[in-house]
Formats: structure tokens, sequence, C-alpha cells
């Protein structure tokens, strides 16, 4: 089954706001074995509405509009769904009870211009819209299907989740369908991780299942993509290659699953070992404590943090002697040491680490240019320093920083001694 | 002058990238004065592509494609453009050289295949891209001129601004440009702002100048643009509205300009002031500082932070007193405000802020719900709380408390005595 996407709004034209919408869309439909051939985004334009929709009415399957259904003259949807089908706006009064309902909570006065948002084709079947006052409707064409859905975007999720997604369902039939499994790694460049730890895998890989490598500042994942009609079928076909790959990336895999992140696979494996986190944070400045606090049940693990900006906040609130901030300067091994070592004993946690670096863009020297990071760990029975070599660009750079000194917790408590991107371990 | 931008990649049309390229040139081509009508997202499919561009063609008067330029069989965008204008691939000798140097540098194998990326149409100007391995290429087809740039979101903008923008300007000749001023707000709900405080702006806007309100969690984002052939017409057609706005919002106007944010704001503030600030933190877990000092030279007046996520650090790096925690529990006024005077006092600062809240989606109560805030302030002036309720979404929690916490630091220092959101000040 094909589909176009239509996003409508001037909004989208001039820059003002970036289509989520198309890739939500995009990304549900795909996952549901729907090919999406293309994209459309135009203005509040009647003509250019009705050209880009006759023409996708012939030549697709399945047209997903979004926008265009205001209580003004941007209305353009509905008028141009009405020219092209050559049908009448009839007042639907279930919705019409619904907008005066809303408008009365929101205390706004409701005139007669809004019986026009209660209006709607006699050729389309209404999707009632519960998260807003513009409803979805649905045409059966016969050979093509067309849903027309607000713009907001939590209105239209609802839609497309509630209503939209049975009846195309239903129509695709017991087709297959596509299904993503996501391994999440860390600690690893992405062209080291494909070339030289997992290798070539079209040797292994079956017709049909495809692996991919999304690369971030954070780490790499690696997605396995399959169709199939059941997920017991995708299971078994990508059970070779996943875990080929499980296999040989071992070391560098923190879990599985597309949500997953470092600080929700950290936290998971500090609960499980009831163990306690504090952080003492100088160039990241609260990037790596407001990471891990994003995960909901952080509280169980982490202590919490000290970011030491000031360098007489590093000597008073984590104990770092003034003599090895004067002599090596704050970006230091002695430095980093004392500081992860400082707020674990401050805040009574079983690990600290710490950071302190040059985030940039200023602030560097020929001796420790910016994105010299020096990331340190203390556990009971490690104590130990890393020195990283990041970029220019002070919020990567904090990004970055992160994610080493997360990688390093999880390595450290599962006693993998290679520490990320094979950067040496300094003890204390 | 119109445009239709093309974006092409699979990646697109499965949901896995968001098309930002699309809004920026949007951005970039509306302020130049173009009217961008279309925007086409479709994939690495030759025929698709060669539909698309063809009708474009005859349609519009500039055309931007982004992607559809890599090393493989991907490259459809170099075919499509050949087959559509009949010319032929040549080998460019300074493109050669160039990727040779690069594939050197990185340590890649030069291959005979990668050649090809050296091959241009020949019925095309060569946009040298410094930036990347992929040229971008220039076409002029009389009334309408192609431009073929990489998808590589970096190389693309480079591009455009180092190349493209010059030609498209030339050939615009002295039109209009459309320029926007940016007055940012904070602490008010964007309906207030927009109904009650500064009103109706029908009877003072002139012909071409509109206003748009931006809202966001941190606050609202006004908008004045106005078309004109120089920045001082430009000036000239907003000055009354613009100053009429920040007459009547002054209080709010936390600056200007389209960057600004609390975080730039309050930092200029403080820095002007020769003043310091520490925060002490709870719900917001690192969100705060992190925000802080996400901007460059924040040293100057950050001390640093204190994430007390444990109320045992509460206690024990902060002073407060058990009886209170016990009594009132964390989340309190009595807790907040020596959180706010501990923080201060321990890092020697000027200002101390705290926040200690519910952020969600657990922990919730009747009697404090999720989404229950109080922020406490700190300064040798004045020392109170204030008790703010948000909602019940974790990360949006964190970011509206921060910013009222930055917005109190504001408008104390300003001796601005309305609260933001008009909180009650509960002194300690």
């Amino acid at each position: 089954m094909q589909c176009r996407v239509i996003s409508i709004g001037n909004e989208l034209l001039i820059g003002d706001t970036v289509n989520t919408n198309a890739s939500w869309l995009a990304d549900l439909l795909t996952e549901a074995g729907i090919d999406v051939t293309h994209i459309y985004t135009i203005g509040d334009d009647l003509d250019t509405m009705k050209e880009i929709l006759s023409e996708a009415l012939s030549s697709t399957d399945l047209i997903i509009t979004t926008g265009g259904l205001g209580p003004t003259h941007d209305d353009i949807t509905k008028r141009a769904v009405t020219e092209i089908f050559d049908c009448e706006l009839v007042l639907e009064d279930s919705v019409l009870e619904f907008i005066k309902k809303v408008f009365k909570k929101r205390n706004i006065p409701f005139s007669k211009s809004n019986y026009h948002q209660a209006e709607v084709p006699d050729c389309c079947e209404v999707l009632f819209n519960t998260q807003g006052t513009a409803p979805g409707m649905w045409f059966d064409r016969g050979s093509v299907k067309l849903a027309v859905l607000p713009g907001v975007p939590h209105e239209m999720k609802h839609l497309m989740n509630e209503k939209v997604m049975a009846k195309v369902k239903a129509i695709n039939g017991d087709t297959e369908f596509r299904r993503s499994y996501y391994i999440t790694t860390a600690g690893i460049g992405e062209s080291t991780l494909s070339d030289e730890v997992i290798g070539r895998l079209d040797n292994i890989l079956p017709e049909g299942v495809s692996v991919a490598y999304l690369p971030s500042p954070q780490g790499t994942k690696i997605r396995i993509s399959a169709y199939g009609s059941s997920n017991k079928e995708i299971d078994e076909r990508i059970d070779l290659v996943r875990n080929h790959i499980k296999r040989k990336a071992e070391t560098y895999i923190i879990g599985e699953g597309k949500d997953l992140n470092l600080a929700k696979a950290v936290g998971e494996l500090l609960a499980e070992r009831d163990l306690s986190l504090s952080v003492a944070e100088s160039c990241t400045g609260g990037y790596l404590a407001n990471a891990i606090t994003d995960i909901p049940g952080s509280s169980r693990y982490m202590m919490g943090g000290l970011i030491a900006y000031a360098n007489k906040v590093k000597e008073n609130q984590l104990g770092v002697l003034p003599d090895d901030l004067n002599g090596h300067g704050a970006v230091s091994k002695p430095v980093a040491l004392q500081m992860a070592k400082g707020v674990a004993n401050n805040f009574g946690a079983d690990i600290g680490v710490s950071t302190t670096g040059i985030a940039g863009p200023g602030g560097g020297t020929e001796e420790k240019p910016v994105g010299t990071v020096w990331i340190g760990f203390w556990s009971r029975d490690e104590h130990f320093a890393l020195k990283a070599r990041f970029t220019n660009d002070r919020l990567i750079n904090k990004e970055r920083s992160a994610a080493v000194a997360l990688e390093i917790v999880r390595r450290s408590i599962l006693g993998i001694a290679e520490m990320p991107y094979g950067l040496k371990k300094y003890p204390a």
C-alpha cells in the first residue's frame, strides 16, 4: 500500500515550524508496512491544495492531510475537498454540540462564524476529535482513501492512533508489516563499530532484513528491520543477525529498545545492583545531573550533584587541594580525581564521577585546547581519571563528556576493563 | 520570486529524520523576500525525482534540492538532472583533487568508484563544497534557476550562505526583503499578554507589518515582521508598533533578539551588575544549572550549584533542618527558603535560588499533586519563596520551574515587585 502525506500551513513554508507531523506519520505508517512515497508541504492556498490533492487521488492508495482546518479563512482543506468531490457542506450536530461545550469551558463566546467549524462534507465519515475543535474526516473513494486531520500535533496523533490506523489496517489486510529492533551502543565510534567490530553482514542478512547504523553524540544505535506478517515471523527472520551483532559488539552494547539511552541504562544497572551515584561537574555545568534525573525513578540511585563552576567551590565544597588547582590547573588529573572522590564521600554515595574541562568556545590554550576534558571516577574498588579530547562546540562537548562519564560508570560496574573510545585509565 | 524546495532521502520518508533542512531553507529564503510555495520530500527514486523536478522547472523561478548526492546507488540527483537537461557527466579536476585529499586525511582508501563523486553535469556551475565530498551545483536555465546541494545540514547551510544566496540576491535584484524583530517576554501567559497587556494592534499596524506571538514553556516571543528595501525603511515601518509593545509589556520583556533566552538575559544582567549566582535544585535535577552554563562566559557570574536530590543531601550540604523536612516535607516553603539561603552562603554567592517539587510522573499526592513546585530566592535584600503548579509531564515541569526561577532572579534584581505569572511571594 502506498501513501502520500500533505502538510498544510503557511508557518511551514516560512520556516517558523519544523514539519514534525510528517516524520511522525512517516514513522507510524512505515512500521505498519505502508510505503510513504511523497510528503508535500504547502501553504494555505486553495488552488495549490486542489492541484496536489487531485494529482495524489489518482496516483496512490492512501492520502493523509494535516492542517488547513482552522476556523477562519485559512480553512482551505474542507473547501478543496468539497470542490474536488463535488459535495455539500452539512452541519454535523454532534460536532456542533462538542465545540459549543469546549468554547463554554474556555469561556470564549460562541459566535455565528464558529458554526462553520462544525460543517463537514456530506461525503465523508466524521472522525470525532475529542482533543480539539476541528473534526477529522475519512473519505472512501474506492481505490483511494483520504484522511483529513487537524494540524495540531497531539490532536493529529490522537486521531491517527484512535481512528485512522484501524481503518488503514483493515484495508491493508493480512499484510506484512515492518518491525524494527534497536540495539544501543556507547563508547565506540560508528565506523569502528560497523567496520571492525561487527564487520560485513551481507553474508548473513536474509532477504528483507536490513541493518542501519544511527550515530549520535551519545553513541550509535543499530537498527535491524524486517517485514513479516507476525512478530514471531519477524523475530525468526532477524534472529541470526541479531545474535551475531550482540556477540560481536557485546562490550559496547548498553541495551535494547528504541528509547534506551545511557542515563536509562546506567540507572537500571545502579538500581539493580543497589548502588548510589553522585556527580561533580565543572565544564558539563549540570548537563550530566540533568540527563540522569530526566529518568523517572532516578531518585532511587541518584544522591545528587555538585556543580563546582568556580575554583573556590571546588576547594570548599569538594576538598580539592589549592596546591593542585594552582599547580596543575582545574583541568587536570589530580583535580578530576579529587572531585570524584570528594562528591562521593560528601554525599555518601557508592560512586562519584567528575568532569572538568574546557567546554569552549573560549578558554583554550595550546597546552589545553577547547574540548580537553578530564573525567574522574571513584568507587571503593577503583579511583582513576580519563583524558578526552572532544570538539570546539560548547554544547556538543557537554553532551559527549556526560556520555563518556556515564559509560565509564557502566563499564566499571560490569567489570569491563576497556574504557570508552579506548581512552587510557590514569589511576590515582 | 517564487521557490520550490525538494528534499531527497529515504530516511525522511520512513520517519528517521525530521526535515530540518527544509525549514532552515524556508526561513532563510523568506527573510530574503522569496516566496517558498512548495516543499517536496521524496525518496531516493529516480523516476519520482525526474517527475517532481520537471514539473517544478516549468512552474517556478527557483528550485533548491538537498540530498541524493551520495557516493553510491543513492546518487539519483545527478542522474535525474543529467537526464532532464540532456547533458553529460564530466570529471571535475578540482573536485577530484579535493576529495582525494579528504580521503587521505581520514585514512580511507580512494577507489575507482569514488571517481563518480567528482563527476558533474557539464551544463552546471560547480559550487565547491569545502565541508564535504559532494560538490553543490548551480544551473541557470534562463527563467528558472536550480541549486543542487548535499543533504548533510552543515554542508548545505555552508553552500547556501557562501555561494547560493549571493546568486539568488543578484537575480532578485533591488527587491524588498523581509526582516523580523523579536521581543522576548517571560513569566506571563500568551493570551494574557496578547489580549490584556498588549491588546488590539490592528489600529496601529501599518500595511505589510505583522505581529505574531510564539509561545514556549520558557515564555512568549513576539515577532514583528515587515518588508522593505532597506533596514532603515523596515525600522521606520515597525517603529510605532514596536514602541507600543515595549511600553505596554515592559515588565515582562526580558530583551530583544531572535536567540535571546532567559539564561542569556539573566546572565547579562548579573554580569552587568557584578552579581554572582548559585542554585540549589531538587526536582529540576540539574536542568537549571545546565541552562545557565550553556551560555558562554557564564563562569563570570555562576558560582555553581547543588543538586540535592536525596533529603539527607539537603540536610548535610545545605543545612536544611531535619525537623522541617520531616514536618513539612521536602516540597515546602521552609525547605525552599533554606535551600536558597544555604547554597548562596555555602558558595559565597550574592543570590541563591532553589527548586523543590514533584516533577512526576509519580510521587504526587492529593495535597501535593505532580507539578507542585516551591521556588526559593535569597539575596541580602530579600528572602522568599513562591509556590507554582505546573503539569504532569516531568520534562516540561523541569523546564518551566527553571524558567520561573530565572525570571524571579531577573525581576528581583530589577526591583519589579510583580512575580512571574502573578504568583504570590511568601516571605521568610
